[in-house]
This record gives structure tokens, sequence and C-alpha cells, in this order.
């Protein structure tokens, strides 16, 4: 079965790196997923709404930099708030991209 | 045996750029204190405990990232974990280094 973010990234293939994360994704999982989008496209973005989201977005990024830093892949992350709406509801969610330095 | 100051002193001058933030935490205050840090030594460290920490330091990390923009500073965040010990237990923290791309 597919975790939550793989799922995602597959339902969304108008922008196929964009990595949807809830409070419930699993970390590693996560960070599997951005570091095979990096390898393949060479940048991923994450995006978390809501305080779990996040925290679970920013493990991932930090796994993810060692998965990419073992086939020598420096990659950073650069967090920027965007205005998405949800069910007719405007929210603000977190952008998290990751992209080699 | 150092006085309590003098061990203040030391701790604070082995490492005066890392910023403790809280769930409580005000985002665009962590972030002047951000920009404030990365211009005077040119990168700052954040950290955090928790999914409440985490969150305001990576708005707190967004929000830097406009203000040093401005002055013609791009910053990139890397986020790893580590541990620290408070009140003699073990915990995991999420450091957040931002400095100049």
């Amino acid at each position: 079965m597919l975790s939550y973010a793989e799922n995602e990234a597959d339902e969304h293939t108008a922008s196929p790196e964009v990595l949807k994360v809830s409070a419930r994704s699993r970390p590693s999982a996560v960070a599997g997923a951005i570091a095979g989008v990096v390898r393949e496209l060479g940048r991923a973005e994450i995006q978390a709404i809501g305080a779990g989201a996040t925290n679970q977005a920013v493990k991932a990024v930090a796994i993810a930099r060692d998965y990419l830093r073992e086939t020598g892949i420096e990659v950073v992350c650069l967090p920027e708030f965007i205005d998405i709406t949800i069910d007719n509801e405007d929210r603000t969610a977190m952008l998290l991209v990751v992209e080699p330095r």
C-alpha cells in the first residue's frame, strides 16, 4: 500500500513533484519519496498544513538530506508560505522546496 | 569551579547564534532575530523540540528569508536532528541551520 505522500504524488500528475504530507505521514517514507523526486526531477516540493504536518515534513527533509548526501547530492530546504483552497476554504500552507545547493 | 555568570558566558560564546524556539514563540519576532544573527555572524541556528516548536521555527525561517532577501541576502535552511539532554532526559530536537546559499 502506498504511503499518503506517494499516493498524493501519483494523483497530482500536473505537478508530480508536490508531495502532500499529513500529520500521520511517516517521515522516512516521505524522505524516500523526496530523494526519489529530487534524483528524477532535480527538485521536490513538500506541502504541509498545520503544525503536525509541518513537523513531519521537516523531519522528512532532514532524513532525505542524509539519503541524498550518500549519493553525493547536497540539498537545501527553502520554506515559504502558500495560500491554498480546500473545500472552498482558504488555508495557509507551508511549502518546503528541496533542491541541490 | 566557574561561577554561574562565567559558565553562562562560556556557553554563550561557544554558540552565540543558537535561537531556541518554543511552541509559543512569535514567528515574526524569531524571524527578526534570525535575520539579525545572519547579518551579524553569517549564519544562524534555530533549535526546536516538538511539533509546535518546529512549526513556529519553520514559519520564522520563511519570514526571515523574506526579510533577508530585501537586503540582497538569499538564505537556505538545513534541517537536521540533534540529540540534547534536558533535566537529565535525552530528547531529539530539530536544528534548523540558516545560512547564505
